[in-house]
């Protein structure tokens, strides 16, 4: 799977609600009740990356969960990570 | 709960093992052996963060959490972030 063309980014995330794109990934913030809420949905993205073999980076503070997408062995964002955005939106 | 002094923080630092002073915070990785190892640390902070009323910041990168402990609300290192350290380290 290669890494997309700047273009082919753009398109992919005017798609998308809420990421923005960040050098060579794409990132977005989701808020929950408090701390507990936000594990629960770090809980609920494991089996989706588990079962993609793709995983984010995500960062916990307090009630707020930052996903960080981006393929590492292309150097830049391909399918995989639109996909994993938009079946992680629909987990939020 | 009074913000620590410089010296105080060096002590308590010097009886942790693995955590290091990054500013107003205190910090250390902790490695698994893949991402679903990491969430399960995370999972098992959780009840023990909430029991204190204490969060750390929690950074997951595949196999490697991020801990990292300050007390916002005194601007700086407590008793609570390094009461919290200590019991997160009987955890990994």
């Amino acid at each position: 799977m290669a890494a997309l063309g700047e273009d082919e980014v753009k398109e992919r995330l005017s798609g998308l609600d809420g990421w923005e794109q960040k050098g060579d990934a794409i990132e977005k913030q989701f808020q929950f009740e408090d701390f507990s809420g936000s594990v629960d949905f770090v809980n609920t993205i494991t089996p989706v990356a588990n079962e993609m073999d793709h995983h984010p980076d995500l960062a916990i503070s307090w009630n707020t969960v930052t996903v960080t997408l981006s393929t590492h062995s292309e150097g830049g964002l391909t399918e995989n990570d639109f996909e994993l955005a938009q079946k992680i939106d629909g987990l939020g």
